[in-house]
């Protein structure tokens, strides 16, 4: 167990993918952790699992994490505020200024209300999923008011470093345009890409390729989450989404016509954009040109991926990333890994050496 | 040296990824493979690197294979068909019905022509980037006309399953009705989607995760290939986005006030839809439901993943797939392990025993 940065009683409330989550990692932690839910069963099962203990009248929290669906967040955060007088509760909705406006409005006392947004969402939701590291290495939005102090932000980051997470100060408005913008927009779009598949035929889809897959991706998350996250946040969503518009239409119409003059710089001005928005995303995206790629042949047979990891070790090459491409019904996959250049060749003579086929290229 | 199913001369017209892809592939399996190109720079690297050999007087091809850009696809056909009388001629453009259109307006000898269309591009374009094995368990599109006999058929399926390809045959308007669908709109869209990051302000980037990366990562494409891809299907690429468009245009209106009766409804339809087109794709995509997943935390330190893959070899279960999950600045990534569900214990057990941290999870 190592230490924990928190102290005192942390109560959960809510035992889905999130709140169970936080109570695993925080009870690996040292934490005395208080898990609640609505649904008993919801609750045993977190229990079990190792989550936090049940409630008891002797509870008295330093914290109360709401970890519940978004339209019901404010409401439970409004309760919670009340049935513990002492505590700073904080959520964790990934919606900021719509909690906030509410508990305004229900005369909710903000001096002890801090909201938070943990960007942690997977594809597949409910407690099933739940796991101590969900939150590692990911940003922690924290939106305080003018009615909070350092030391209840303090509680709050410490909350984000135990968890393993990076805090991130922001107002609850910039929250909720920047995660409309990186966030549900992508959702919404990817969303509507895949709609015009239901309709596609059998020969057509099966001409896709990795793009589609990629682009469609997050098209099988959860609806009634998502639901919730759009509806609380329609207005930021609503803006990005009519200038998305007003970029469609104009490509609309210059492919009504390609021939005319203009027409094939007004794509180039679009596809240029494209590329520039790309580029300012942070971190790891798509090929890492920092980075050698080998493609290795590996037939699709039982242990033959295994096979090739296990000597990719003795070899004793770092690899600094892996992606398979792997077509349905091919006899063969491709395994593409990223080492530093300095290694490559030493990398590819071992390999070789070992009856491995790389893929010829040019470089 | 593997014997090929061709016989006899091929000429291959374009020194660029498909082109000298093609070449590399080919001569791999023997056959006399002839490359030109208009520019004497890239014939000249194409040839040292073993795509082909100079063209010559006493050539005689039986196979002329037109790898040129999209736009000067038709010209160079109508070309090769007329200085090379006995030849069937080929090409790769992603498009099929303009380039068809074109020939049969320059009164070209369509009895001698079939397009094709192998579905494998790159985001890496470029003769640098070519490959023997590009072509590997990827769709090639046949494209015959009423014009060619089944021999000529022949001859190009015989093509396309020497470079590894799974021949589709399907009529140039449906091919690119299909490509409209699957490849040139997600191109758009992703296009459109990451022009609206250029004016995203950083802190909103900084909360960018695997979704937005995933939804943009096509847009890095290069513009000058996809506006002669998109201008010359501009015809049923507007189909599709008009499509769009129509679901974009009743979303933002829903959005524009989410708490109308049957707002809701309506967005849980479209959500669902997107469940339905996200599933429709075959092959593998996301989870594979058939496989568990275990999640392994590996220090962000050089050696520690060659370590876990040589140690999962040593433990003997047979890996179905691997991703590999890294935010920018944590100090640790995780690998997420597809396994046969019997297998999941006992390497959890296996790597436990060596020290490695398993992500908690529920299942």
């Amino acid at each position: 167990v190592n230490g924990s940065r928190l102290s005192g009683q942390v109560r959960i409330v809510g035992a889905g993918l999130l709140g169970a989550s936080v109570g695993l990692a925080l009870r690996a932690k040292g934490v005395d952790v208080i898990v609640d839910d609505s649904s008993p069963a919801a609750l045993g099962l977190a229990i079990d699992y190792g989550a936090g203990r049940a409630p008891s009248q002797a509870d008295d929290p330093h914290l109360v994490v709401v970890a519940v669906p978004p339209d019901v967040t404010a409401e439970v955060v409004r309760a919670e505020l009340a049935a513990h007088p002492h505590a700073l509760v904080t959520d964790v909705a990934s919606v900021k200024a719509a909690p906030l406006t509410a508990l305004r409005s229900a005369g909710a006392d903000l001096a002890r209300y801090i909201g938070s947004h943990p960007l942690a969402g997977r594809e597949r939701g409910g407690a099933i999923s739940a796991r101590a590291d969900l939150f590692l290495g990911r940003p922690w939005v924290i939106t305080t008011t003018d009615a909070n102090t350092a030391a209840q932000l303090g509680v709050i980051e410490d909350l984000a470093l135990d968890l393993g997470a990076v805090p991130v100060g922001m107002a609850a408005e910039d929250h909720d345009r920047s995660v409309a913008l990186v966030s549900h927009v992508p959702q919404v779009i990817a969303t509507l890409l895949a709609k015009r598949l239901v309709d596609g035929n059998h020969a057509a889809l099966g001409l896709a390729g990795q793009g589609l897959r990629d682009t469609t991706r997050i098209a099988a998350s959860d609806p009634s989450l998502w639901i919730q996250i759009l509806s609380a946040n329609s207005a930021a969503v609503v803006d990005v989404l009519r200038s998305f518009r007003g970029d469609l239409d104009a490509l609309v119409t210059v492919l009504e016509d390609p021939a005319v003059p203009g027409a094939r710089r007004a794509l180039a001005e679009s596809l240029a954009a494209g590329n520039v928005g790309v580029s300012r995303i942070p971190g790891k995206h798509g090929q890492d040109r920092r980075f050698s790629q080998i493609v290795v042949m590996v037939d699709d047979r039982p242990g033959e991926l295994g096979r090739l990891l296990s000597e990719m070790g003795e070899v004793g090459v770092n690899m600094e990333d892996l992606r398979l491409e792997h077509s349905p019904g091919a006899p063969i996959g491709l395994a593409e890994i990223s080492v530093l250049p300095e290694a490559e060749d030493h990398l590819i003579t071992e390999l070789e050496a070992r009856g491995w086929r790389i893929a010829e290229a040019w470089r």
